[in-house]
């Protein structure tokens, strides 16, 4: 019982399920293990090292996936895109910053432009770029994104682009977070922090781990982490992370960390190197309290369409409908 | 085709949806006027005014209602529980507070405990507390409330009360959210902004039409109106509010804001009494952007309800599943 939307024709895919992008830990790996269980793996492009980049278009093999790039960082460094349109990926994805500078090189190489937006003012510009698919991602998410929340900004995203493709990111972790996004008119998701904790993410074990025993209420969206490692990003985006002991130290306390960021960006470094994440941010999102356990890739996609086509086949009944 | 969940079966309604008690919009007339189209109405008992709910419990007939109270205000003034609970309303709900003062005359009385809970803790408290209805409320949502999202909070909510019905608020405002929040795990929806731009609600023509007028960006969650009206609440609850002109001259600035709260109150006083929403704040939450008129309060739901019905009947062909 497979689930169909117009994603999964437009994309080739077995299930509705896109990876996040995400720097680093959305590699070869991760993204050809996603692709291989039926979702849409995308290489997180992250802030432009060309030699990683190229490692993992090397490292994905005969599997289809796609490239997500940061927009803001891509414009510093453009010739990254023509690395991965080399490749002819199925799609691109554009994340955080002006996408007009790329979209047309991007449609004319033949990929599908994806855009991830996080407000109507965000999708309005997707779609005047010709995006083909947009995600509507919902401040819930782990790392950076912006402030609205996923259940009233997608059935918007949808209204305010009825052509393009939608996909919900932010919050969703199991089933009933897939089904409850197609209901809102997405037809598909989007998923970061569910797919960290799982077997090929590249995340240190105790990170996994942390994301397995935090809840919800213990993740903080803001600037701090950024600002210890010294890569603030442009306005209006903030990151979501998992609250620990510098986030406790921090919070509020912006300006100050500013004043001393050298200082404390050099014991933040240290920390990052060692693995101590009680300094060093393990970015996840709200959805945390739907995660209990580290599968494979493979099996968080096989559970998740399942349980999503589960609910939605048994809804006339479960509702008393269609008699 | 009617929607059959557990909160329609206990509270014996036709369709599984509820109204937020907000504070003085939460009429007679529009409680009454929810009921009587099948859903729930439920009187906003507010900040404690004696003769202002009894007129309101005079007011709505036959019809059964419910009655909703701040609980942290309910507490500097509890007789107005015993108000409430002379009617022998089917439901009392609690919001943003303590409940375990009010929690077994409320049970003891034969009415159902609805506590509305923005974390996990709460959840937790509600539980303890004997609840037997949970609102899980997102940030999304108008007026007060914490900071988590919709999406990831009901499944959370869902998964910390099994014995609990569940309903979600925040962000729906169609029949797409209530069939999302029904996908979540929960078994209704509570609306507020909605039920603002409607015929019945007793707000200003003004605010109505800025409600209608106004995009889901262009909302913010903070405490500068709360200052201005000098009815700062306890932390960790912040109103949701449509931005105007006072929220940019002050968003940011509330330290200032403090200092000065003195004259600025009795500017905005005069600016509440005038109708002035450029300074008086129209509280509504980010689904704005799914609210495009003003019908009645039982058109309103009557269409939720519909679409919602019609959404998950089709699940199973628009997916291509169950064949």
């Amino acid at each position: 019982m497979l689930i169909s939307t117009r994603l999964t024709e437009q994309l080739g895919l077995k299930h509705p399920i896109m990876l996040a992008p995400m720097d680093l830990i959305a590699d070869a790996r991760l993204a050809a293990a996603v692709s291989r269980a039926g979702g849409f793996g995308l290489i997180g492009g992250g802030y432009g090292e060309e030699t990683w980049l190229t490692k993992q278009l090397d490292g994905v093999g005969d599997e289809r996936v796609g490239v997500g790039f940061i927009t803001w960082s891509l414009a510093k460094n453009p010739r990254l895109l023509d690395l991965a349109l080399e490749r002819h990926p199925p799609a691109i994805m554009l994340s955080f910053g002006d996408v007009r500078p790329f979209a047309d090189k991007i449609k004319r190489a033949g990929a599908k432009l994806i855009c991830q937006v996080q407000t109507l003012a965000h999708t309005r510009d997707a779609v005047a770029s010709g995006a083909d698919i947009l995600v509507a991602q919902g401040a819930e998410a782990g790392g950076h994104g912006v402030s609205r929340g996923a259940l009233p900004l997608v059935p918007a995203v949808v209204d305010a682009a009825p052509d393009a493709i939608v996909v919900a990111a932010g919050g969703i972790a199991d089933g009933r977070g897939l089904a409850a996004a197609l209901m809102l008119g997405a037809e598909g998701g989007l998923l970061g922090t569910r797919l960290v904790a799982c077997q090929e993410a590249a995340s240190p074990a105790d990170a996994k781990d942390r994301i397995v025993k935090a809840a919800g209420d213990e993740t903080i969206r803001g600037l701090i982490f950024d600002i210890a490692r010294e890569n603030i990003w442009p306005r209006p985006f903030t990151g979501r992370v998992l609250c620990n002991r510098f986030s406790e130290q921090w919070a509020g306390r912006e300006e100050e960390l500013l004043v001393r960021q050298k200082e404390v960006a050099a014991l933040y470094r240290e920390a990052r190197a060692k693995g101590d994440f009680d300094i060093a941010a393990v970015i996840a999102g709200e959805a945390v309290d739907l995660i209990h356990d580290i599968p494979s890739a493979g099996e968080i996609i096989e559970r998740m369409a399942r349980e999503a086509a589960e609910l939605l086949a048994a809804a006339p009944s479960r509702y008393g409908l269609g008699r």
